[in-house]
């Protein structure tokens, strides 16, 4: 196989992994115990970044060693992934994690020990390998499912095609899953911020008002809780582009939790925070005050549930939302109110209220939540 | 408002409503008591149509009357939602059925009742809506969440944006929820046949392996169960273009009734059969003789469950497969292999196996489930 075809950026994550594979044969030729250090993706590892605010890894680190009962199989399934991803990233093919899965399950011979009885057991391992040569997945050439459609004054070139994303209809382009510079360049970027909504039937009413156009921004959308590639695309507008990035999304925990994974990253894969999350984002609503700010009706109330209210107070301990007044009001009013609010339910005011008044207002004023 | 931009199409559905309108005030004036005959949406009024290939409704009706204590709340969100649909169509503007629901939910004056509690309530009168002027929710202006994505040899224009799918980059143009044929039209289209597939990561290795230059198509997924918008769009492409589509699904029953829902359309939305089935869609695969026809290892095998052969037999009961030897076939091997098999294990030969020997094998073939 020819490495010929690959960008540089390919070529410096396959030298790692081939490190990684030089470093175990070294090992082994020295008649010392194969084993890797792999970074502890823990909690209990795991600290918030006041000055960069993101939430960043510690130093732990655990040994996974060959010889040793409890540690022999997932040693093994490490150097399968290795292995795996040092195919894809020769190849230049992209794959799901499902399919790199499927690359590396098989029955061991001689024995009838599968190298991974379900996927379950072969995430883990891609994210040990994401910490361990210190890459995004999407840099080993894996890709997740895609959600989340973009509009607005862009103009970038994905894999050699020109995508004018202002001239992208009422579809619009559909963000991939893998949104790295070498797969995707800005080539032009007029627009002077980017607006994230939470709902594609929210996007819908955003992009049919021409809303990118007379305001000149981005529209995006992820389909609910932001898949990987619009975080990481959302990261790329601000550290590139030095774009503002606004979010609106809805006045309830779910909302709140959106939020607080565009901004500082999901707890649960901290490693990937310092380049996925966006600490610069604001929240520009739904706001607890909105029910009286914008005289809403008690028809579009939706009461809070026991769930809701667990969540809210979890939410409002976070490190980052802990130490914002702001924050702590926003969630203790909508505690106090007892309801939560959908961005749908502007349209009791008017079809267009969301995006001729609702949004401009907010912007106009530069009232946002940090 | 002025009605002078709205389409020849809307005016007409504008024109349904209207004529529903002024025959209910047409027997108020009268004397009598309101009421509207709808269509009975109830699997007890649907047929498998032999020579159409379709689920259709019956003839049956049902009356909905304004004077009858269990029918006068109904009756009035009937007239809720028309006029709702009336507003968007006048004002060109399109809704989602929760914008829906939000736009007409409001307390009843004098009394302490709300027009609608929740959506489940609204969701079944929007159909009764589609049935009673014989309008798909599209043409009342009705969006669903958009899911799914398209490449390929198609230039389309969407809202006034030319969209050349050849040059749609990794993301590709986002299947939006409406796709009728005021919103999208068919600008050129040299692709010989489509090729859905069910998920994105599936899709991401026909398109990342250009699959669709190589053998001329168009390649569709909807990310799974395909939306309304995506069906909407291969039943155009049938129709308006004559264009063959192939659905390659994962070979267990999910993978079946996908198929079943592209092809014959939902039971449960029987009356929109008529225009959104695709019944000459051929079904590609995977197929329970797959395990043995391409080789597979036993570690790709997932077993069936027990909801799995519930559902399988279920499926092989349904009219349009109860008839067919192929299918019927096809099932009973699935049953008696005892496992499933997902597209994605295919990559277990190569990982181009499925877009460079499977896919373009069976269409050399010309070897399909019908």
């Amino acid at each position: 196989m020819s490495q010929t075809a690959i960008s540089e950026k390919d070529r410096e994550t396959l030298q790692k992994i081939l490190s990684l594979a030089e470093d175990v044969t070294k090992q082994i030729r020295k008649r010392r115990d194969p084993q890797v250090d792999i970074p502890v993706r823990a909690l209990s590892n795991v600290t918030f970044n006041e000055r960069k605010r993101i939430i960043e890894m510690g130093r732990r680190t655990s040994q996974r060693q060959l010889f040793n009962l409890s540690q022999a199989k997932s040693f093994m399934q490490t150097m399968l992934v290795a292995s795996g991803v040092k195919q894809l990233l020769m190849q230049d093919k992209t794959a799901s994690i499902r399919n790199l899965f499927y690359m590396l399950k098989h029955t061991i011979k001689g024995i009838k020990e599968e190298t991974f009885n379900d996927q379950d057991e072969c995430d883990p391992i891609i994210e040990d390998m994401e910490v361990l040569i210190s890459s995004l997945r999407e840099e080993l050439h894996l890709a997740a499912e895609s959600r989340g459609a973009m509009v607005g004054n862009i103009i970038l070139n994905d894999s050699g095609d020109e995508i004018d994303c202002s001239r992208m209809g009422s579809g619009g382009y559909a963000i991939p899953s893998i949104v790295e510079p070498n797969k995707i360049q800005f080539q032009k970027c007029p627009a002077a911020f980017v607006l994230h909504v939470e709902k594609g039937t929210v996007w819908n009413r955003f992009n049919e008002d021409k809303f990118w156009k007379k305001h000149n921004c981005i529209l995006t959308h992820g389909a609910g809780q932001p898949p990987r590639g619009v975080r990481r695309l959302l990261y790329r507008f601000q550290n590139e582009l030095k774009l503002p990035v606004y979010c609106l999304l809805d006045n309830d925990p779910w909302g709140y939790y959106i939020y607080s994974v565009i901004k500082q990253g999901s707890i649960n894969l901290a490693f990937e925070s310092q380049r996925m999350a966006v600490p610069e984002a604001r929240f520009i609503g739904l706001r607890s005050i909105d029910f009286k700010r914008c005289g809403l009706s008690d028809s579009v109330k939706i009461d809070l549930n026991d769930t809701d209210k667990k969540r809210a107070k979890q939410i409002a301990e976070y490190p980052w939302f802990a130490k914002k007044k702001s924050w702590q009001k926003e969630i203790a009013l909508m505690l106090e109110n007892g309801f939560k609010l959908e961005v749908e339910s502007l349209v009791s005011k008017d079809i267009s209220y969301v995006t001729e008044e609702y949004v401009p207002q907010r912007l106009k004023e530069g009232n946002f939540l940090d």
